[in-house]
């Protein structure tokens, strides 16, 4: 270090204050302004070894009299011709930052001689945080696995004739040393930094082509992945949640925290079955089963991959790391890891360990050293997914009873707070993501999405999502507007609480179909298949085997912590966010809570993968979590099967649930549905 | 540790001794054998977790009075359960071993209770060594980087339904504790050991194919690279030197340390220049040529490889580790690294680093998590090769001044003690190998391989590599002989000093041909070429220039050394072992040494790349050796340039060397020959 900020007795001092967060505090003279900077708690950005080769620390001296502080651009020692240059050059990078030139100093050059007031812009502040949204906003701070470097190298004599790597290394470890910020970080010695052998076959080239400057990457402070020739501060990585159904790939600027693309599509896996038992059945009945299942999937990473690229003008090659998250099935396809004995009792993984391992070696193509992380495992059938839900939420940070579904094809529930946390999981089918349902279709242009009806004229409303152009025609009918409909159908009276339709009830819209009574959503007429869109008897049932399935599994977790409800509901996952809370209970779908703190969150499990993207110390929480999760086994006795049947039943009027007391409609007493409630109470 | 050998104090104890070495002392009653060697600095075998699982550790209880010793099989506590079953499971083993079954215990049960002298086999002994021949022969201690052991794990319930990894890792850190003998070891934490993907997709099998029994391989004590269903213990490994010229690979057992298979070939890339700086050019100046060339001699290696395993009715998957040594040329391009700056000035290899790369990194077709070890580089032109051969001799454990000289076509030079080492390179140009010469051939069957001529009747004798069935037809020379001819046609007086024919000689083996006068070694009916082969003029010229260069390269490190002479000079390489060191003295090849103190060891590369297989301890030695090794630059100015036309000559008469004094001809004065001494002597 060139200048220490801790003030020697006797040496002279003068006050610096730093905008917009007000710090301020005595600065012995001589001390540049970025060490004054982090000896009162503010963190200025920089990838060079301080001196002023990268510009990252540029801050703006106010003028006149700021908060107490006496300032003048004259209050700093005059520029060294190297921070002069260094302005000069960049000129036009300023203007077009709309930073005004004339205030512009370097802050790791800039000298205190004098009080001084100084205004530290948005894009050269360290530690950034980003919020992001959830059930409450959360920060994420921002401190990737990969950073960015930019190194000076000493050129190279008959006299000197030292390798390229050590050379590197022997540079790059002060500029580390200088650039981290965070307590308690100690560089490695250069030659425990590891060279990845794609960055030892480029870095000869590199270092000569920007004459003996380059930028590297380095991943957890410890290995090389990327040399680059000349000044390069961008650094990309993505975050991926492999659903059984559906795939989301979210790209980040790691150096901002924004995301810059999002592509998403089906798992091409389901060609081979729809939920993970029929994978897994399919990777051990087939010769090369789980090789076609991998390549399978591995293609669609590739293929997103390529996609957010090209929308941002990248090459797959400038991705430099990825955090996947998965279900235990999915993340083990993902890595081509037999799932055989995932399938058989006693239903064990291969591992619960997070892993890093180099993109290159599961064929996923992104920059030929980088890095995919996964999330740690916590259980057989509650994986790496589950673990970004945790980490997105923090249950184990609040006082609150939290309960989390993540509804998918297969749903994973854990419930806890801080001082424990229970989990499980359960197959719901896919009836939730519209498939199995006679006009079922995914969220996608001309599906009706929301359904109501009237209690009076039994008649539907519902809206559509749109195509292209404006166009409203409907093809089908998606989970969210599924679950409406059956909700609506109870409350109105067409449905009695087991699910039956109640035959006394007259409507145009009921009417007998091919496996029994049913209700037309929407008219013939206003499809574009030409035929009406009904809900069939066959339609509700794969409807209550899945809401079933959610219930009773929630129910188990509360019986385990002791609980009647939880304080708070998040319901997550992709689909999970499209549920109306309502209808949710109305359904029994989810245990009673007050509708006001039943929410939802989104892709939550997309989320912690972007989390973990943006913090490593997130990862290393993750890690921690995942080994204090319980995990609770849905029991195989007899009592539970009986409340699992009794739990196809939707909550009935002697019983109705607390929240939504006077939703449901009275058809009198049901003894069968009374045993469900019954069933739980006890 | 189930029992400990330290004596509490009045606990009873017995005299236990150890044969062969005869180590003995005072071990509490209820002592295991095992732990009671360690005690007493002898080391049994084991790779299991000391429970009677892989019968390593069995010793041979001797009868009766035995050093002082009342020994008997009762002294020991009687065999339990496991033991006794074990020991009878493999009686055909111990027969076959001839191991007295009778008196056969495993070290790790057998508990003392009365004096006991105890022979520990060949076969069980820890630490094993191995002699190799040098200049004086040395021992090879068994530490090799790649340890198996044996793990029984507990087989996986409903209720306790852990990952396989945490399973495995949980219960391998305690058996790695146990075997591990090493003072100072620590076993990793579980949780760090690492596993290798290709392990991770092959655990779940391997467990349950073995019963919840494995044998897995560990690789520096950090990562699991081998995983096997039940009881395995041949670990194989596999050194390798890449030269310019020839490959040679030894395959070695990693569990006796015997290399169980020599394979050869000539290095493919020839077919792109003989020597380094042509390989270089055809890199540089061809589109793809850095790919050709490495992909050249990256199928060679795997050819080796598979010739290897298939001697030893192994597969290449069978082979965990190779350790690789070259000169830095052949180590970029078999790492694909670009050689563009190694070859133009200021000459600077890519990094001088040692490398551990996974084999498939290289396109090495070893074991798939194997890694290949690559030794450290001193400097451009003195390579990891350069490496092998300071690890196999050892000068800097040495008082005496020891002058290694590797012959090759690219011939590197050390020189120095314990006190300090320089080293420096020379290109010789392939001569020694017997290119560039009209009859010279590789040291194969119809090479001449040595070669003396009569000084009375100037008639030659020579020796021919025998072909199969012994026939001895001459098809050409090699370039041991090359030298022998040479410097016997100038002792006997055919050449003078400065490598002239003499054209008073008369003889009729002298005659003029196609280039000048020329010596015929082999006359026409004596080869199956069905011509003379003679040595020419132009011969004898490529040999002056091979042997000036490797004289004065020696001459520059002395007067860097500030010696005179060294005190034993150390002749390396494959060809280097073939040299007759009394030729190479007449010919001023190396500098003046009493002719005892010139030896040859043959291939030490290859040597110093097994000794490194071997004992990973050498790979921390070569690294720290590296680190400290001067390099001296041949210098450029013209005073050298005028040394090393001098050092062209022959040493003369008026100068003899010392150590041939007598053996060479007076010519009478010559002075440009005078020249060439004083070149040296000033």
């Amino acid at each position: 270090m060139t200048s220490r900020p801790s003030n020697r007795p006797g040496a002279e001092t003068f006050t610096v204050m730093f905008q917009p967060s007000g710090a301020r505090g005595k600065i012995e003279a001589g001390t540049h302004l970025r060490a004054a900077a982090r000896s009162l708690g503010v963190e200025i950005e920089s990838v060079c070894a301080e001196n002023a080769t990268c510009g990252k620390c540029r801050v703006l001296i106010e003028e006149g009299s700021r908060g107490g502080v006496d300032s003048a651009l004259d209050h700093l020692r005059p520029m060294t011709g190297a921070e002069a240059e260094f302005l000069a050059k960049r000129q036009r990078t300023w203007e077009r930052m709309e930073l005004d030139i004339n205030r512009l100093r370097l802050s790791c050059q800039a000298e205190v001689c004098g009080d001084v007031a100084v205004f530290v812009p948005e894009s050269s502040r360290g530690n950034r945080q980003i919020v992001r949204k959830s059930a409450t906003d959360r920060f994420i701070e921002l401190r990737p696995a990969v950073r960015r470097y930019f190194v000076e190298l000493e050129p190279a004599t008959l006299e000197k004739p030292l390798g390229d790597v050590e050379r590197l290394a022997g540079a790059l470890v002060p500029v580390m040393e200088r650039v981290h910020t965070e307590p308690g970080f100690t560089a490695p010695a250069p030659d425990d930094l590891v060279f990845d052998l794609p960055v030892i076959r480029a870095v000869g080239a590199a270092i000569r082509d920007g004459d003996w400057n380059v930028s590297v990457a380095v991943w957890n402070d410890s290995e090389v992945i990327d040399v680059r020739a000349g000044y390069h501060d961008e650094a990309f990585g993505a975050a991926i949640d492999v659903g059984s159904t559906s795939i989301a790939l979210y790209l980040c600027d790691l150096q901002t925290g924004n995301i810059v693309a999002t592509e998403s599509m089906m798992n091409p896996q389901t060609a081979y079955g729809d939920d993970i038992m029929s994978r897994m059945a399919y990777a051990m009945d087939n010769e090369g089963g789980l090789a076609t299942l991998n390549q399978t999937v591995v293609s669609a990473l590739n293929q997103l991959i390529r996609q957010a690229a090209k929308a941002n003008s990248l090459t797959p090659d400038d991705i430099l790391e990825l955090v996947i998250v998965g279900n235990t099935t999915m993340h083990h396809l993902l890595l081509s890891i037999p799932t055989t004995n995932l399938a058989l009792a006693p239903f064990v993984p291969t591992l619960h360990r997070p892993l890093d391992v180099k993109a290159r070696d599961v064929g996923l193509e992104i920059h030929p050293s980088g890095y995919a992380h996964l999330l740690p495992i916590e259980a057989s059938f509650v994986g790496a997914d589950n673990m970004g839900v945790l980490i997105a939420e923090e249950p184990y940070n609040q006082d609150e009873e939290l309960l989390i579904i993540d509804v998918g094809t297969n749903a994973e529930l854990v419930l806890g707070n801080r001082n424990r946390l229970l989990c499980t999981s359960t197959p719901t089918g896919p009836a939730f993501e519209g498939a199995h349902i006679e006009y079922g279709m995914r969220a996608a242009p001309g599906a009706i999405e929301r359904v109501s009806i009237d209690s009076e004229t039994l008649e539907s409303t519902y809206t559509v999502i749109e195509g292209e152009e404006g166009d409203t025609k409907v093809k089908g009918i998606c989970g969210s507007a599924i679950i409406d409909a059956v909700a609506e159908m109870f409350r109105v009276g067409i449905l009695d609480s087991r699910g039956r339709f109640d035959k006394t009830v007259e409507s145009s819209r009921i009417r007998e179909g091919e496996f029994g009574l049913e209700y037309v959503i929407a008219k013939e007429d206003e499809t574009s298949i030409g035929r009406d869109i009904p809900i069939t008897t066959q339609d509700v049932r794969q409807i209550q085997l899945a809401k079933a399935a959610l219930y009773t599994a929630a129910q188990i977790l509360l019986r385990e912590a002791d609980l009647e409800r939880p304080d708070r509901i998040i319901l997550a996952g992709a689909f999970g966010s499209h549920i109306d809370p309502t209808q949710a209970l109305i359904l029994g779908m989810i245990p009673d809570c007050p509708l006001e703190n039943v929410s939802a969150v989104g892709n939550a499990a997309g989320d912690g993968a972007r989390i973990a993207l943006l913090n490593k110390a997130k990862r290393h929480e993750a890690m921690e979590v995942a080994r204090s999760v319980t995990r609770v086994e849905l029991p195989v006795d007899p009592d539970f099967q009986n409340q699992y049947m009794m739990a196809l039943n939707f909550p009935h009027m002697s019983h109705p649930f607390l929240s939504i007391a006077g939703l449901i409609p009275d058809h009198g007493p049901d003894p069968l549905a009374e045993r469900f409630m019954e069933g739980f109470d006890g």
